[in-house]
């Protein structure tokens, strides 16, 4: 299974919003001044993908591949190998490195990798796509050899990229539930704990 | 179901450390100066119990009670209506609030309450105690009216305080998994996604 977060709102402050130095755009602080920025609510949220790396990275029966597509189209390879701060803001900083240099940690083996694929690169057939209105309830005989993608974004629609990529559509709930959540039912019904 | 989170480090910034104003004690910032302190690897991490808490109380089908026991022996009564911040900074305010007055928020209706309980009095037979050398596995015949008790500490043993009542140790992995990869299991086994 490759499990792939999509439109991740993970990027550095972009040059208009005049920021000096290296920062991760972050809805909690930069709230006022991400408004004026183009789908600004898909924008600044690092904690999802915090959260969504921490339950996959540390789960101990996953075996699967792990990607990050952002809301710019940038595509990071996770190694399974990775421990990632449970500190937010030190999480924050390690995509600082991980952006500004295009690998962590910069010397000896890299464990995330900013590639130089597109996203329709890292994406196999069948690609299921996760959103509370799709038709399929997700189960465990859709766990294989799959593509899953899950939005990684506040809220609207997945970008015209992920979307012209064939896909079926895939539900775990009726609600709108949290990336983190989706993740924690992939990995119960795919990964089950031993 | 009565979720209760155990020993967990949320504590103020103690008195022995002679820092000024109030803080919420964290390994990420205090670990240094943590050290002296007894039993300090239990100690000061809210974020256990901030993802904890993100989890249960943003999953759309629970409908259980959520008690949290601090390192300390306070007893935290959390309504289900409660919506904290994703953000662990915001959290941690929120948490250095409820420890300095009480509860959360501190005028109207109170969401957080630190009550006058003891883990004792919260506790209802049967009480699963949550632990990786179990011998019974988790499954969702075990749901229903239980208390359920998961630690929220980084390493050591359950406190006297929790050990003294009486309990059933299950487990959900022979894994040492975090807490809210427990908290996850539970949820997908005994309030199914709708």
């Amino acid at each position: 299974m490759r499990i792939v977060l999509l439109d991740s709102g993970l990027e550095l402050v972009p040059p208009e919003m005049n920021y000096k130095g290296n920062s991760l755009l972050d809805i909690n602080y930069h709230y006022r001044s991400m408004k004026r920025l183009r789908d600004w609510y898909k924008r600044g949220r690092p904690d999802i993908v915090h959260f969504s790396l921490l339950q996959l990275l540390s789960w101990p029966t996953f075996s699967g591949e792990i990607y990050v597509h952002t809301f710019d189209g940038k595509v990071i390879y996770v190694d399974r190998k990775t421990r990632i701060p449970k500190s937010q803001a030190r999480f924050n900083s390690l995509i600082v490195q991980l952006l500004k240099y295009g690998k962590v940690p910069t010397k000896g083996e890299p464990l995330m990798v900013v590639t130089s694929y597109r996203l329709n690169d890292v994406i196999n057939q069948p690609f299921l796509l996760f959103d509370e209105r799709g038709d399929l309830t997700f189960n465990s005989e859709l766990c294989g050899n799959v593509s899953v993608g899950i939005g990684a974004f506040q809220r609207g629609e997945f970008s015209d990229e992920v979307l012209s990529i064939p896909h079926k559509k895939i539900s775990v709930s009726k609600s709108k539930i949290e990336t983190f959540q989706v993740v924690c039912n992939i990995l119960q019904k795919c990964f089950p704990l031993e």
